[in-house]
């Protein structure tokens, strides 16, 4: 099964922690062990080293220090910023708005709220995944308090116009939340450019490490606690920082903006090459997600005629990894939300490949890639009826494009 | 202000991580960092290394592995086991019960459901620390769903008995949740032998590291997700799992079991050495929390006509790190709930101290911090109006024991 070469082009489910992100933390774990709550020196030095991180982590996109707030990863924030922000603002209205195309820790998140008394309206999308501003605009009413749109698609890779959304929401009164879990560290964000309230962000995104993230909260925005206990975080937040996974997340954001322009111009360039050649080379292929507003990293392709499960292992027997989706949704048999939500068909959502480029992906990486993909898709459709069906015309192609 | 030698005697705040830990930790940082949700081969063996993690966490209390729920700590496991579980039998009962000696995981989680309609009956405990299983059933009413009671007190080290107490609870049809937190590692435990159907833990209390736990939820027990999200866990606590961490975690408790009786023994002999010297050779103070019925490394002591924050101070300089209380409860000017609960009176409660003993603590380290206290506490009094007033005979002492 293991193949000569392994190319990890799954770099939106998690990211390889780099070396010296890992060096940056190992000080932390056996000799400054201190907790940071302790009042000795020991634990103050890693209360300082936390508090170093944060306003270096703040500083990347614009916010103060003290708008920072650590969290367990994405989720953990995702659920903060909806559910605590929904009740705080409970007395003021019950309503919601999100998108149709969210991370299920948004979805599910807006699911607990309706279960609780709240109205959601999710937003649908166009066929690039784009939520139209006018559209979020009729959506809200007087009892709209908050509304949660994902800055960039962890399947399609589509960034939303957040700087756009953020103002209509703000001229109505409604808190912004976003969550920006597949955008920090890929796309240029600051917060007071953007005039989003609430932010949500994952370290093991950006080669920082996994059970780690944070909470953006503007100063004046209402959110109750959503972890309860102890006074840490400015009593925001309880249980005992992590402290060698907030150093390593501030040490990998640190790498990630030091080098930002030309690795995102190295993962676009080849991001975009990836998509001509398949567009060009391979029959009855759409690409999902927007063509230019996407996130430089991502290409998700659905293959007519082709099981993604299929393509996915015959792949990854040629040493290259994909996923058929979100990763957090693996495992599950239902086609993706996202890709129904821009009208895919449920036998084309089932097909469809989401390759995500890192900084260390080669151009021959890609070739090699494109080559393996041809050469799958054309296998895999020799043993499809369907496909033998459509070449005797005997069926009406479903294309979407 | 930096002593020759440093003596750390605050293991109940944390411990630092073990170097094997360390090392089993790594691999799953640069090289194994798959997402355990990924269908690749490089997912499924970070998913195997977490689901062979939790089989041996589950092996050292007694537990089947899916019972065992990973979390980012102890606080977020006693937020879920609180707020969920109460929400999940809400049909049934609103009425809960705890002690007023319970970290503040467990009592502000009880204040947020108290907000949302239920109610709590927060439980004395006597002049040890212990809750009476008479009381206990005494207040359990027909509406009563849930029972949480602290194992081991993470102040004054108490262990309460906690298979009477979930005895108690299940004759009555009360779902009974310990936070175990201070106990995991330094107690024997096994969930079948005790009873209960809720455990947290947390990974930094036995030299694993910080921003990792776990919830153990007995077969049958109803509690619905925390963080929701993606299908992590068996769709019961979203967000992309803790790699690394899990494998530490794991790997500390291993050791912890390992060396189990010879390191238990060792703690509390060094426990018993402090406290007999202490009381023998300093006047005016007392032992707070149960003097056997305790944790093997905890001692917790009150000295009459001591400022508590002067006294650690006076320490620190002396290179001995001890604690106050909770190290979560830092920075607060309140007494600790803990003290004041067992009856100590507001000036006493604020001049305690908590010293917990490690593996690597030596008989040196104990004696030389017995002359420590002695000649600090010496000091200390000598600066002390109240003492001087009461030395003069001035004032009557306000001694609890």
């Amino acid at each position: 099964m293991t193949a000569e070469r392994q190319i990890y082009l799954d770099n939106a489910a998690t990211t390889a922690v780099l070396p010296e992100v890992v060096q940056a933390m190992l000080p932390y774990f056996t000799q400054e062990y201190g907790n940071p709550s302790s009042l000795y020196e020991l634990g103050q030095r890693a209360r300082s080293a936390i508090s170093d991180a944060r306003e270096r982590i703040a500083a990347h996109i614009g916010a103060r220090g003290q708008d920072i707030y650590f969290t367990s990863g994405g989720t953990e924030a995702d659920n903060w910023a909806l559910k605590e922000t929904a009740f705080a603002y409970r007395d003021k209205g019950k309503h919601i708005i999100t998108t149709s195309t969210e991370h299920h820790a948004i979805s599910h998140s807006c699911e607990w709220l309706e279960k609780r008394g709240f109205e959601v309206t999710y937003l649908p999308v166009d066929t690039d995944g784009l939520v139209s501003p006018a559209g979020f605009e009729a959506a809200i009413r007087d009892d709209t308090t908050l509304a949660s749109i994902i800055f960039a698609n962890n399947e399609i890779g589509t960034i939303q116009p957040v700087r756009e959304l953020a103002a209509i929401a703000r001229a109505r009164g409604v808190v912004f939340h976003t969550d920006a879990v597949q955008a920090i560290g890929h796309v240029a964000i600051d917060v007071e450019e953007l005039g989003v309230d609430l932010l949500a962000a994952s370290g093991h995104k950006f080669h920082g490490p996994k059970g780690v993230g944070f909470l953006y909260i503007r100063k004046g925005i209402k959110t109750r606690s959503f972890l309860d206990g102890g006074a840490q975080e400015r009593k925001r937040r309880a249980s005992t920082e992590n402290v060698p996974s907030i150093i390593g997340m501030a040490k990998a954001l640190d790498i990630a903006m030091a080098n930002f322009d030309a690795r995102v111009a190295h993962e676009t360039a080849l991001r975009d090459r990836l998509i001509e050649r398949v567009l060009n080379e391979v029959e009855h292929v759409r690409l999902n997600g927007h063509r230019d507003q996407r996130l430089g990293g991502n290409a998700n392709f659905s293959f007519e005629f082709v099981e993604g499960e299929s393509l996915l292992l015959s792949l990854e027997q040629k040493g290259i990894l994909g996923s058929s989706g979100s990763a957090c949704a693996s495992g599950s048999l239902d086609p993706s939300h996202v890709l129904l939500a821009i009208g895919l068909p449920h036998e084309i959502a089932h097909g469809s490949l989401r390759l995500t480029i890192g900084e260390e992906t080669t151009v021959e990486d890609i070739d090699y890639t494109v080559e393996a993909i041809k050469q799958v898709v054309g296998q895999l459709r020799q043993m499809s009826p369907l496909y033998e069906d459509f070449v005797a015309g005997k069926k009406p192609l479903s294309a979407v494009r």
